[in-house]
């Protein structure tokens, strides 16, 4: 298995694109590949991961980035696992190039939905879910998601103080990060006072629709000659399943898919939760984040969310957590959001960070769900 | 490279299904794992194609399925490349086994559309072209197909009667295929006597909208005991993107995404056209199979149309194409159209197909085209 390394990577300002997907794609992955400094012509397949394209009236969007770039003979293929989309894509185009099959790779996600009314943005979100046996019986993300809080708060005695800070710490880091859906800060009193979405979870516990790009260029390293900017060592690519429906679950108060890729995920990179410097972690709701820590070793089960209060998931803390501002702050792109997270560590590694600059970044993870975790891909990184 | 074979392979009855695309893909998944005679704990990735699954409502179909299979844990991830999802799905599947990263994946394709009303169906399909240079000025699949049509009959002089023959002789192979959409012959009178839908191409050129599920077993040869049927040993599989828009080609008398991948498949392969002894290509269009014949490399430019007309390509001719009925007449559901070539090739191999079994089956080649060539896979397949 040949070293493979992340050499480029490029994201737009998450928020409302008045550009289309298309058009988004294109120059998030134009921009990643002038990062990476590499030849385009070395590019051997791209994996487009754009889940909700059909809301532009655009399947196929492959051949339409490639034939932008100037690589019409590339392959391509549209990569969907919900919201797991692009960190399944980033998956791909590891086994091709650590396999030795191409000598580099594109991964790009891209996700418009700003131009639907929020019902038809909210169908097309459910559409993550089990249509059968969730959504036709009204269960959407953000009822799914508080049933998961209300499981975690009758076991562990989970405080709506405690996921506020979750809300209050992503949002000031999403202040301190120009491609930030929401780049301001708020205070717990915001995050108390603000409605309830789905009990307990409240307005500021929810991530929003963001449209938004992100591309993420994977070379092996003996192709790559001299980095032009510091590359991420991919140390591990894990993905998992698990059952789909909640219902049928022993236990709601984690993610059994997120044991699962992390377990596979240290296993293949040699070293346990401890090793990691900071983390991008899949907060679509606040609980999420509180879950995702303890699912991946960080804490043991019930006590992430005093942690987090505490500070120690903070930009200074012990495990900075989420420093682009995460999901809950940077926004949530369906198809984007993987690869932007690894937008992110990427800045890190290069120290490029500005005012939310992790201080230590040798050893990074990213966490990306499906849906209420039917599927789940986790990352490791490190320098060379 | 590890050795790679797919060991199991089934599909439905093309048409018009009654029961949902979910419930379809898990019934044919379940056969070909029963006929590939492996340990379902041993499939490691499932890879389903989906295209307009939001037509169900339904995206992230791979944990549903995976769940439904007893396969709860076992990662997944949705592949689109419009008409040619599924056999990009079978050439991830290839790469992470042959590559070694597992030792069994599960390709399933599968859609429905025939609840929706043509319109509705219409402009599924159409999202597979360009939307903002093609479908927004009024192309649709005929329309594009019949300029290429019209170039290769203004070139090479190509005949309604050879087109029509194309159709005559998919009906007859789709006939004797029980899992054929169109089981009934059609003479060539019926062809002329056909509207035209979009000058040249007539009612009979055009394959039909089908709803259909197939699913591969693909697994590392070391993994697989005694075979419970005879696997067929995949010796290529490439896959190739094009000018997106047709508008930009300089030639229209083929498709340049099958004359890239076949090279790349022929080289993989180590054979040329020659060792071929039979093939399921991508005819959507009467002139589809025509061109994919050229291009593919198995008659010079301008001599398949007539070669076709005069026997060739028949159950007994010198080279079978589309012993299956083809997308003409066994049918397209889209993204289950792949998966189903390599089902053909399976029972054919194994010698099950029947009245439409052909004599020889030493090597078989699939061919699978997304949208007017945008994206293209070729799979070469022997015996052991």
């Amino acid at each position: 298995m040949r070293e493979t390394w992340v050499v480029g990577a490029a994201t737009n300002r998450y928020g409302k694109m008045a550009e289309t997907g298309r058009e988004a794609a294109t120059r998030v992955a134009l921009e990643a590949l002038d990062v990476s400094g590499i030849d385009p012509k070395r590019i051997g397949y791209t994996f487009v991961s754009n889940a909700f394209g059909v809301a532009e009236r655009q399947a196929h969007l492959g051949p339409l980035i490639n034939t932008a770039l100037g690589l019409p003979d590339v392959p391509s293929a549209t990569i969907e696992s919900a919201c797991s989309s692009s960190s399944a894509g980033l998956h791909e185009a590891f086994v091709h190039v650590a396999g030795g099959f191409l000598d580099a790779a594109l991964v790009v996600g891209v996700e418009k939905l700003s131009h639907l009314d929020t019902l038809a943005a909210t169908s097309y979100f459910a559409m993550g879910a089990d249509s059968a046996f969730e959504t036709r019986n009204g269960a959407t993300f953000p009822g799914l998601y508080a049933t998961l809080a209300h499981a975690h708060r009758q076991k562990y005695g989970t405080t709506s103080e405690q996921l506020g800070a979750v809300a209050v710490k992503n949002h000031a880091n999403g202040a301190k990060n120009p491609h930030a859906h929401f780049q301001k800060e708020i205070s717990l009193e915001t995050y108390l006072r603000s409605p309830v979405i789905a009990s307990p979870l409240r307005l500021y516990d929810c991530c929003p629709f963001s449209d938004g790009a992100a591309a993420v260029v994977v070379a092996a390293r003996e192709m790559v000659g001299a980095p032009s900017a510091e590359p991420l060592v991919i140390r591990a690519s894990a993905r998992s399943g698990s059952v789909a429906e909640m219902q049928d679950r022993p236990d709601l108060t984690g993610l059994p898919a997120t044991r699962t890729a992390a377990s596979a995920a240290f296993r293949q990179a040699g070293v346990g939760p401890e090793k990691i410097d900071f983390t991008e972690v899949h907060d679509c709701f606040t609980i999420a984040e509180v879950m995702a820590l303890e699912d991946l070793g960080f804490y043991p089960k019930g006590r992430a969310a005093a942690a987090g209060a505490a500070g120690e998931t903070s930009l200074q803390g012990k495990l900075p957590v989420n420093p682009s501002g995460g999901l809950k702050a940077k926004g949530h792109p369906v198809s984007a959001t993987g690869a932007g997270q690894v937008v992110e560590i990427f800045e890190q590694f290069n120290r490029r960070a500005g005012a939310r600059q992790v201080p230590k970044t040798e050893w990074a993870l990213a966490h990306n769900v499906g849906a209420t975790g039917g599927s789940c891909s986790v990352h490791i990184f490190s320098h060379r």
